[in-house]
């Protein structure tokens, strides 16, 4: 089988020639129909994370080993099965959950596998997506789709969707609150969508390019205020009485932007930190218990959720987008342009 | 009646003789038996918390206002009733909930009046127990205690037992899970009791003194650490596989104590902020969804946290101990005492 | 003041001449505009509810004392304010929290006062809306309204929206989960609207007529069945693989629907009973816990539950209509139309 | 390998020399130290549960099938692991979770196995630990055991334990309310000193025996009641002011036993339903709203919930006690003296 590998960091992806995997026990091999391009991909291929004092926090100390074929958003068809499974079979239309743990620590143990102890991600810590098929440990890992469900739509369901959804979760909106979604890229009108679909809340969208908040208002946002062109705590503090927002979202997560959110918050907010863009926050100490606030860290979602956000979708009560569509051989050219902030929605590779 | 109140920051405070208020509607007039001192009651003394940069946050800025009657810990009998009150009447013992809030927004509907938006808190922004008598807005504030309780022990309740209650409630314990207790003082010790009797994780104690340590191990903690004499860093990653600290409770919360913290978090920690030390944390943004950490502001806790609280101490699950007593006109000794260390358990003021 | 009052159960009711209260301490006097007239007064007005055997569980025996003034759906201005209100004051349109407690059990202390062990509720035990003024305890059961809300059709909101709300909540649903709704009356609609505005599940909705069912899905059902065309059970595992529903929303409550609602049950699932209608139910105990099955009884919702509501429909994301509308003096007409089934949505009262 | 089979419902157990499973994939053989002989493995035995009008809901309809190796309670060593197995080894000292569910469904998803739609338990649908060795189809289903703990107390926790932790977790009881827990044999004393480590709350015994009610006072309970020799409702209305239980846990789960347990219930007390001992309860539909009453079926437990059992185990916060040992040979005897109540405590089989 044909993948595209990230050989070293930095560096050009190679289009490999790879021996097809053959399923044994559990294990499920799919056969790959879409592949989402997703952020974190650069950051994999890039080899560091931007941590405090401009310090690089390396993918390598993390645990990833390179060559690696990246890709974590992965729609296909069921090619073969272990021989211990029984449950599914050969055809089947799936979408792969790629945030696997070891299993025995006590988040895999309450079904938050994503944020395992010694995580084994797909297209992180094992082989993914950018390729024409995957192994799957387990047929457990494989969330069923209907046969008329879009597999390109679908793949990005499984990292953007699921970070969007896991962020509204940990945001814990009520009906008569609001919240602020500082970012409409790809995540951010996921989150827009989810929030509008199942809290109730009213939803101001952040950024700073007005075409972006016009399809934020289309996605369902209430109210979008540019940062470029108004004050953005100012702007916040009017539309709420002088109290602060209940909730903030924030899919950027850099050091300007989590100033700012840090200065609109209500007592009782929650401010949930979900991008990787990085740097420090000084952060005063003594406002967190005065104010109760709450910074919570959202990583992905769990598997559940996964299921839950394809009923969503299979309905048609979220619609993910999909902009962007490359070939295997594409990768680098995919990866570049997401860098560069050249794709808008989302890219899928069709390998 | 008389009442010892700050009539300005930083000087002394003045026992002065004030009219004694006359319920009306829902109010209460309780004559206060005992009114602990809490360390809080020195920052309002002081008149400012230390926020970041070394920049002081003044109390007046934050809606307080003197002269002020300080404490907020009171327990007593109720020596008159409103016109409107038909459920409680003289002579009852009864613990007063002093975490008041104006009854209209969102975290006071849902009985989280101690996170109000526009605090009335008694002692602080009302006048409070350095007193003969307390007037209070409602029968609702008042929690019956079963007259064999002992008030001097019981006081302390309202704000420290109550404080450690909603600290041990926000680290969401789970019997599999361990939880660092930073700090042994009266708050810590509290935690400690409450984590025993209500969550069945392992407790891990951590302070400077000895002496202090041993008391905490009589107080349920599993295991001590004294951060002076061992690297804390290094002894829970020991203690724990190098995994970390499911929870931390700190109930200093300085910049020194957090900063090392955060060094050994467990993936999904709760870092739980309690004390009012101040200062600031240079935290690493990234680390926050990739560690999937919650940092928790925790201020007190509920009217019903409080009901919880006695009922536990009236059945000897918990037993809150006082270690000084004062009279009225030693209200600045009992603060200074207080600052300087020199109070080990809790204060008590008899008016 | 002018109020329809219920002297004797089953007689008509009788439009007196009383003396308008005068609002003392934290209470309130509204002025009511509109007062919604509800199934539970019927049964207020006949004086029983119908238990097992065919036994009558008399209102007299649960605490109500006649003459009564019904009502507990009420909105309108303040009218007057008692001498210590200072957040709300006259000419303010509210919505009224009927469901009224003690203050000092422990669902009042967590704000379930609907749910109170000595209930003061308005309308049932104290004086209600069938009047021109209602005298209401304290400022905190107001729900402010924005001018632009109409009361009639507001007004229904603290009793059938509410317990739609109330009932939803207990259903704890999940976006791939389905719920039957049985009955689509007005507590049937709103809790559909309800349900596609904050959980994201599949409704299922079930009546005997087909013009009920037809509205219900521009409600917001994606499927409806109707009971009399079509067997129920067999339709409803049809529908969901021959597994169940997840739960099951009985609007109705009467032994024959509870009866069919236990034979389409999910492992799991949630069967929420609503309804007043009454009578009993043989029910299998092993079958509990073998197939962990939740019977819950949902009565009304919280103030904190109503202010969500005021929100939702304010931003016009739910839609309570109202069908008819009353003089004072057509109190007993109105009750009369709802006992015969002849009002189709909501009935209000104009006084 | 030997196991003691049920060949036929009600007929001995007859003792069968089989082939030793080789584990293959993520599968594991475990070398059995210890089974628990359960009350449930009665009713596999004899081959029905008892449903309503004296029916007999039959085994072999909810899928079991003969001959089987029954005992869902296991402790012992891996003896070897499949080819993919990584993170646990020969020889390793383990806890079977026997609550296997196919994998799929919402309940596994989220880990509730033990509630799957199509449950493949160990000892119920397969073959389980009244044998020498049993096949454990993934690793996952180990709960690790440190080497002093006891593998003859420690394997009932993996029924009867997990049995009382879920009916305490579905009791949802807070620090200062009442829980009376009927039944004091080994699940109601597991429950009792369950409810001692993490609740906090008032623990009412229920049972017909003084010696029995005496050990469940050195358990934890704090108050006894022997409903041979007083009015159970009376003596709960006399302890609880009137106004009932908080929350009930019926071990027994009879008619009689459940219809006494609807008479002392406080307004929105939880009900939880463990026993399978059967029969019918007639209930008023109207109570269930207007009491806001919840009746649990609580079954088993969740795989975390079995590891925070061993936690507590482990350091002796809950002490497990078994009161008689048999050999495989003497399974028959061993299941008719539980039958005939003359285990008072727990019965393990040492293969």
């Amino acid at each position: 089988m044909k993948a595209a590998r990230i050989v070293k960091p930095k560096e050009s992806l190679q289009v490999q020639e790879l021996d097809t995997p053959k399923p044994k026990g559990f294990q499920i091999l799919v056969k790959i129909q879409s592949s989402g391009v997703c952020h974190s991909d650069v950051h994999v291929w890039e080899g560091y994370y931007e941590g405090i004092d401009g310090q690089q926090l390396k993918t390598t100390e993390r645990g990833v080993k390179y060559p690696l074929t990246p890709g974590h958003e992965i729609a296909g068809l069921v090619d073969s099965v272990g021989d211990q499974v029984e449950v599914i079979s050969r055809g089947q239309k799936v979408l792969v959950y790629p945030w696997i743990g070891e299993g025995l620590c006590p988040a895999c143990r309450i079904g938050e596998e994503n944020l395992c102890d010694k995580p084994r991600s797909l297209g992180i810590y094992k082989d993914g997506g950018y390729a024409q098929y995957v192994l799957v440990p387990s047929y457990r890992y494989l969330v069923k789709m209907e046969d008329d469900m879009d597999t390109d739509t679908s793949a990005p369901l499984s990292c953007a969707g699921l970070t969007a959804y896991g962020a509204i979760k940990n945001a814990n909106l009520k009906p008569n609150e609001n919240v602020v979604i500082i970012g409409t890229g790809g995540l951010g009108l996921m989150a827009i969508q989810l929030a509008k679909a199942v809290t109730g809340a009213k939803i101001i969208a952040m950024d700073l390019d007005d075409k972006k908040l016009e399809v934020a208002k289309k996605n369902g946002a209430d109210i979008t205020i540019n940062s470029k062109k108004e004050e953005p705590v100012k702007a916040i503090m009017e539309l709420t009485d002088k109290l602060g927002a209940d909730a903030v979202i924030d899919f950027v997560n850099a050091s300007k932007t989590v100033e700012t959110d840090m200065q609109f918050l209500r007592r009782r907010a929650r401010l949930v930190l979900v991008g990787l863009f990085g740097g420090e926050l000084k952060l005063s100490l003594v406002t967190m218990p005065t104010r109760a606030y709450r910074l919570i860290g959202s990583y992905t979602g769990t598997l559940s959720d996964l299921i839950e956000l394809v009923s969503l979708a299979g309905r048609g009560v979220i619609k993910p987008v999909v902009s962007n569509r490359f070939k295997l051989d594409q990768a680098t050219e995919a990866l570049t342009m997401l860098k560069e902030g050249k794709i808008s929605g989302r890219g899928v590779i069709n390998p």
